[in-house]
């Protein structure tokens, strides 16, 4: 079985070479960190994925989450894996010092955890989603809160969640209709139904701690009366013991993949003592979501990176190894076969997995990027970098969503029937990799958030700043004859990205919401292969100076590699916006006039 | 759960208006049969697909096969349809009066298989397995041959195979290693070994008659030296007693769908004592089992159709019950929720599952018009249908196959989480769907086939019958204003067409075979979608003279929606080509290029 599913090099790439991690350290609140420490945190993401975390990749698979007894049984691996993630720091390694963390940059505790989610992305999901659920309460809850509830997060004992989805109200949170009655006590009486909760009631932890969306008695309707709180599964008793909090499991799900993780429904207040505790203000609560919402879209993106980026690794093994058909050249049946990688098309199904993984990781180490230039920035500065994360996140979230799903298949086909069967890990991989373009916002409301929210908002500015930003790229890619052609390319490619996005807005502006937004899961196809188109010529920049300066063999032979993935990308699939701008442009409002009674036969 | 998983009324309308089936009753072979003959035929397979087949499609993929004891055990409804199927006459049904078939239609005949595929596709894969593996005795073997296993396999008590895959030989069939050995007695003695053979060994019959490539010892090297065999798992004794014939199986494949059908591994002459009876002539098997294999490639797209049509049907039910989200222009909260098939983004889906089906659906039908056509006609006639039926096999294996895929992803996330979960059917019909590009000759090898050797054979005579049937199409589409624009969106693509094979034939002219076949997978996309395209606009014609005369409701809305379907893919599927063909004419050979060691890290 294959043994690599992630590319330390490539990784080391894109931190140090492209994007120059080590010059956050110039910054205060990063200013004890260096580089050894940054490989340091890697090494250990590393060794953690090879010794605890890969080895259990099928067996969790085959070996599901359990509802017994009322009681959700998860992999004997989960209790140690939280143990040894609380203890080693690494669920509030973002953390500030004074709570507990270790003030670790996003850009280096992101790559920790594509490395984790691609051992086991199953497995990785439990540790994280504490980290996101902690972060949210320091963020916006009273010191109170953070001390009841995060230090137990951080050190793996307790297990938070984001609880947001209703059996009435799936993407559309304006329904939510779980109720929350103040009390005299200060908390609130909960009760509603949650469904599809990750990780919301299992053994590997001590207690759970919901972050969930309700609305107090009397709220404006709509998201607007929507408030956030905190629902432990087990409440902090006076005298410090845990008491149960009337949160009842009603049961898991059985799901194509993703099998590692019980995703749960939960009933709320049954018995009438489900107690939860405001976080921040009323009827704020969408707005402090986000934060969690934000954080965990980008981190699907990276999911399905790290999903993609192990199923390369394993097809790249298979048609290293397989002999099976001879060259074009020399179709002599006496001559011995050949390794299939020797064939174009072999070639081509990895050349394109490894154009989707390294395009994707690209994209989200910008953004992690953004994010630590956020926490230390301020002013005009600060409000750049937001707003750019800010569009970036739909794209961070949906190209590697959307696009895993086809590297991952690329990666089966590679290996013919066996691809289709349990002996090696692609068809689980293609199960797994399924979950990313649903959960944390579907596809569709990810383009809606793109057009309809990202791209307009302050009168376009945040597409403005992103424009200056690839402009730049252009300009300094321009002066490498070896990927000058490129360049031009991603130029007019941007010409039809303002030209599309001001022919939408106009629709919008002329009143017409539907015809608007009919087609923003296409735009935002357009936009994601325009964007990772931009980070393949920031990534050939650095290659092409690299290989300028004279490499070691081994060393230039992953440089030409890039070069041959950007090529890829601006060959096979920049092309595609063509089509996509062409549609675009229509706007016949034919989605729009489609009649249900249409669909009658 | 989803009950519907065929239109009655669009096959009705591809065999009856579309392709006027009924016409094939002038020809002699056929004129027993008229409307209500071919009526009950699809109505019988509604009804067993209802009734037998559908019902047990998740417990057939919950309870997959199991070999035990060396025994492969597979599902008790597995000999009772046999049975069925052959006392119903389904397994004969396409064969001639004297061999004990009814001579049925291809375009009736595999419409019944449509159906019997949509209900259950595993289930539906043993008996028509039998009845291509007989049409082949037939056709090549003697009367003896014939006789020996024929009726058996047409009454379903005996499972036909096609055996052709060996370990060191998957797509390279140059490569078989089974030996054959001439005995004194006229038969062979067959040692080797098999896998990925389907059905191969099961307790769902008696006997497993496998049509098994081989090569008898002495033979030329390379295909040139294969020859075709039958080899049953048990032999005919002298007094017809059955013999064990020294085939074991080695193992079953557990697969991430199509679990209701067993995948074998088979050892032959392990005790030396495997006899197999040669078909034809020797040397010529590989030409032989092509009669096979192209009735199976042309079914493998049939089935990726079925599957893909009773996940559109799962998910348009779906999202016609399930609440969620307002219309864009009434955002207001305190009014109920709609269904979501009223959103854009999801009528986009289910058009573009309606658009891939009912096109895939086409191209089928039209397929098995060119079969009945060449069985019936003679001289130049025959032979035109025969080259248009070579050159769209490729095409109508691979596009459905793909798009199945994608079409069946995409009514999966119609259903949000629920189609992640196995409450639902999609999650099996997206695990099912994807075996397709694999078997019976992976896209890789399609695309080869059509570019290096339909495209081009006979100095491209197919491919000059091709386009004189679509320039056909788009005179009489000219006529109808409604469809004029896209008649002369296709009259462009066909240029493309052109103009990139044209561009590709000089790479072959010029000796750069590897330049050439390339990006053979990207032409059989390119061609695929101009394919559908023509078929979408055959139905579209229809579809206006029907819509002209005037209709009663119910049936004006089945014509609306076709045009909807018709004009979707002409607007977000035809565009396609664009990206394509800029791809194609590049030919810089970046996949040749690319080197094996540039993929090291």
């Amino acid at each position: 079985m294959a043994e690599k599913f992630v590319s330390m090099r490539n990784l080391k790439f894109l931190l140090y070479e492209v994007f120059d991690a080590e010059s956050i350290t110039q910054y205060p609140y990063f200013q004890d960190h260096n580089r050894e420490v940054f490989d340091m945190v890697l090494e250990t993401g590393l060794k953690m994925g090879k010794d605890i975390m890969y080895p259990l990749l099928a067996e969790m698979d085959k070996k599901p989450p359990e509802f017994v007894d009322g009681m959700v049984k998860v992999h004997p691996m989960v209790r140690p894996l939280m143990k040894a993630c609380g203890e080693g720091g690494w669920i509030a390694a973002h953390a500030p010092y004074d709570r507990g963390g270790q003030q670790i940059p996003s850009m280096i505790i992101s790559s920790f955890r594509f490395i984790f989610a691609a051992a086991n992305y199953s497995a990785s999901v439990y540790p994280f989603l504490s980290a996101g659920a902690a972060h949210l309460i320091e963020s916006f809850g009273t010191g109170e809160l953070i001390e009841a509830y995060v230090p137990k997060m951080y050190s793996g004992d307790w297990q938070g969640t984001m609880a947001l989805t209703e059996p009435q109200a799936g993407s559309s949170l304006t329904d939510i209709m779980t109720t929350a009655e103040s009390t005299a006590e200060g908390h609130y009486k909960i009760k509603g139904q949650k469904i599809f909760i990750s990780a919301a009631d299992h053994d590997g932890v001590d207690n759970v701690v919901n972050l969930l969306l309700a609305r107090i008695k009397g709220a404006p309707p709509g998201v607007k009366g929507i408030s956030l709180f905190v629902v432990p599964k087990k409440r902090i008793g006076r005298n410090g013991e845990l008491v149960d909090n009337d949160v009842t499991t009603a049961g898991i799900y059985h799901k194509l993949g993703y099998r590692g993780s019980p995703i749960t429904q939960l009933s709320l207040g049954d018995n009438g003592d489900c107690c939860g505790w405001l976080v921040g203000e009323p009827h704020q609560g969408l707005r402090y979501m986000f934060q969690l919402m934000n954080e965990a879209r980008i981190e699907v993106g990276m999911g399905a990176t790290a999903i993609a980026s192990a199923a390369y690794y394993a097809s790249l093994e298979y048609t290293k190894e397989r002999p099976q058909g001879r060259r074009m050249t020399t179709k002599d049946p006496t001559q011995p076969q050949v390794p299939i990688i020797e064939h174009a098309d072999i070639k081509r199904m990895l050349l394109f997995q490894r154009a989707v993984v390294e395009g994707s990781l690209c994209v989200a180490v910008q953004c992690a990027k953004y994010v630590d230039l956020i926490h230390v920035l301020s002013g005009e500065e600060k409000q750049k970098y937001a707003l750019l994360l800010d569009l970036l996140t739909p794209i961070a979230k949906t190209y590697p969503s959307e696009m895993g799903i086809l590297s991952v298949s690329a990666g089966l086909q590679c290996l013919g029937g066996y691809g289709y069967c349990d002996e090696f890990p692609l068809e689980q991989y293609y199960r797994d990799v399924r979950i990313h373009p649903i959960h944390e916002g579907t596809t569709g409301i990810q383009g809606m958030d793109l057009l309809g929210r990202k791209v307009v908002m302050q009168n376009g500015k945040a597409f403005l700043l992103f424009q200056e930003e690839v402009e730049k790229t252009i300009q300094e890619a321009s002066a490498f004859k070896e990927i000058a052609s490129q360049a031009g390319a991603l130029k007019d490619a941007m010409e039809r990205l303002k030209d599309v996005t001001t022919h939408l807005s106009g629709l919008a502006l002329a009143g017409k919401v539907e015809f608007f937004l009919a087609d923003a899961t296409l735009y935002l196809e357009f936009f994601g292969i325009i964007t990772i188109a931009w980070q393949w010529l920031i990534q050939a920049i650095t290659a092409q100076r690299a290989l300028a300066k004279g490499q070691p063999e081994a060393e230039a032979n992953f440089y030409r590699g890039k070069m041959y993935a950007f090529r890829f990308f601006f060959s096979y699939e920049l092309p595609k916006i063509e089509g996509l701008a062409r549609r675009l442009k229509e706007s016949d409002g034919l989605t729009v006039e489609m009649k249900e009674e249409f669909f009658s036969d």
